[in-house]
């Protein structure tokens, strides 16, 4: 009989979202009256922007004839999409990211755990606790962990706490390490990194040969002037991170399937023997092999956003998101709950009432409020005592779900 | 500094298709004026069946409204697609797979690559050459293989010999192997898989206690009513074996990005110390994990495919390339070249005049016939001395490279 990866038997019982499924379908199932409004799962609601429904449909007629239509695409992506996010995203910002340097993809979830292919065992890897779990799972699917303890950590793994006390910035590791996961704005607490916190990490790395995996999914929900959008805004970023982004959150894009992944020439990595690596042939050749490149249909879509109409319709529903973030913030502050987050992101970060843990207070909104949360334990052990709230939603259902948690016996 | 993956120094230079490119490209550059036809990679090259165009103008018509707007889909893909999948493609030929065994996924290129995220090491691996390089260079990349001897080949891997000799069906390995590649109808040398054939494979699988990876990304293609589309048609091959399908070459979508996997609850593992383990289980954890489903809009696409309207157009497509292959095969004979394939499949495997190499023939095909093939040498050891010419193309097109290979001195 073949030998499977062994490392897949010492993942955890269920990946959160799955188990959070699971969960309201049962209460679903016996309460078939009940209205439940999901707030879990960070997934958008409104619909595609004008610009990027005709693009994708202009797109459509294109492939409905000989003449204009494509077969197979460059894996890495389109130039015309490569090229607007290079400008827009990133030179626009004063960042020097060339066309080239960005591989389109069809998720942000994909490219944060295939990265590790071109990551080498050996490695001391650092993260955020509470944590997008996919970060966690897929170094131990990888085998860059040992077994999770009783608390459900991993030998191997660094765990870099983001606690209240320390206003969810943790600090700089005190052993060394060669790979960090950082991710603002911050999922699932909604905060953010300034210019200050982003410096002194890309010090850290420069200091130590390591290499940032910096997730900035959420960036576009940032309006604080002097937050940085992309860590290549920081000096010496381009020599020690690889970013990746999303057009998930930017422009609604969670079942249409489009998101990019940064990785600069000037960043290598080592053999064993201490001999330098270029990352970015090792990820361009991951990806000729391992990945076809995504719909040609999409990258019309995602290459909508940068026009003039996209960046307006993109900015009116990044705004209708924030301000059912202020809303959340404003309703549960009133209800004498404490929160963060939810001003340069879409999440808000609720601190349980006492004693009550992140699952317990999870299947209290469900039962008693019919409203869905993500439990913070399910980002990590510091992440008890919280749940989070999505800010994506229609406006009626935040307004319904704070007035049911408003009335809700906490 | 960070430990890259070092397997991925173990490749050889370029994979093939950006190589040929490469060539093409030099050639272009230096000859403006050249009427190149590409008979190279297997692109398709007709429009989208209107009914899948239909369905997805649809589907985005439902991304423009609130009420009928999707998110995240399930990461295995909506039910609709693979319900639809399971009867047509394997109900109908009496293969008992089920909907939830069935993976929607963006191309078969990714799950050939991905499914080696959940074997482990120390497995023998068999694949056949030629070959589809995809197999082979992933198992570099995982660390599966040792180096590349002068040849190109590599340690670790037995190799299956494909050659006219033994009608490019390969004997069964001598040794005991626990993964075993095969692709029926075959890429590149276009031959078929008998009933028996496959039968012969699916018996070794279990008195071996292998597991097959079975590629059948171009079963529509088959016009033998006696050969089997799905290795689920052969008793036993529920036990033993990975199906991958894709609607690339089914209903062109190279473009648009779909496929599947067919996983079977019945295949098993096992860990170093014995333990048996659903295959299953864990290429589900695999892509709820690292994957987050294709497209909405997409998958409406490939629904469509198996209304009535499309298995008419779809099958009206394939005659089409069918009679595309029929063309070059008649041609090629006729000019006096040696040829396989092109009756069950795309593709026509031609042996190269004399001593000629592979590439030797593929550059003089660029140079003076401004056709483009795909050498067999690109393929492994076995492929040398032929190169593949590819179907999908119009029929000017075709009959014009007929036209000018005719004229060739070879």
């Amino acid at each position: 009989m073949a030998y499977i990866n062994e490392n897949y038997l010492k993942l955890k019982a269920g990946y959160l979202f799955p188990e959070i499924a699971r969960r309201v379908k049962a209460f679903a199932e016996q309460n078939p009256s009940a209205k439940i409004i999901r707030m879990g799962i960070g997934d958008v609601t409104e619909p595609l922007p004008p610009a990027v429904l005709e693009a994708m449909h202009r797109a459509l007629d294109e492939m409905s004839r000989r003449e204009s239509f494509r077969g197979y695409g460059p894996e890495q992506g389109y130039d015309f999409l490569r090229d607007a996010i290079a400008k827009n995203d990133f030179q626009a910002r004063g960042c020097g990211v060339s066309a080239d340097e960005i591989f389109i993809s069809d998720g942000s979830k994909c490219d944060c755990g295939n990265i590790l292919d071109i990551i080498g065992a050996g490695n001391r890897i650092a993260m955020t606790d509470p944590v997008y779990p996919v970060y966690v799972d897929t170094n131990v699917m990888a085998g860059n962990t040992g077994s999770a303890d009783e608390k459900g950590e991993y030998s191997g793994l660094v765990y870099l706490r983001a606690t209240a006390e320390n206003d969810f910035t943790p600090d700089l590791p005190s052993e060394k390490v060669d790979l960090i996961y950082l991710c603002y704005p911050n999922n699932p607490t909604g905060t953010v990194a300034t210019r200050d916190t982003l410096a002194k990490w890309v010090n850290y790395a420069k200091q130590n040969d390591a290499i940032i995996l910096f997730d900035a999914a959420y960036e576009a929900y940032i309006s604080d002037a002097d937050i940085p959008h992309s860590i290549y805004e920081i000096p010496g970023g381009r020599e020690v991170a690889i970013e990746f982004r999303s057009f998930s959150k930017l422009a609604g894009f969670t079942g249409v399937r489009a998101a990019f992944t940064v990785v600069p020439k000037t960043l290598r990595g080592r053999t064993s023997d201490g001999q330098s690596v270029e990352l970015h042939k090792l990820w361009h050749r991951r990806q000729s092999t391992k990945f076809n490149g995504i719909s040609y249909v999409v990258q019309r879509g995602a290459g909508a956003v940068y026009s003039t109409a996209g960046q307006e319709q993109v900015r009116a529903l990044i705004d209708f998101y924030m301000t059912n973030a202020r809303l959340i913030r404003e309703g549960i502050s009133r209800r004498g709950l404490t929160c963060f987050g939810g001003k340069n992101a879409p999440y808000v970060w609720i601190k349980t009432p006492g004693e009550t843990t992140s699952w317990q207070f999870f299947d209290r909104l469900l039962h008693d409020a019919h409203v869905v949360c993500t439990p913070g334990s399910g980002f990590g052990l510091s992440g008890e005592g919280y749940i989070r709230l999505s800010a994506f939603n229609s406006r009626e259902n935040v307004q319904e779900a704070l007035h049911r948690i408003n009335r809700l016996a906490v």
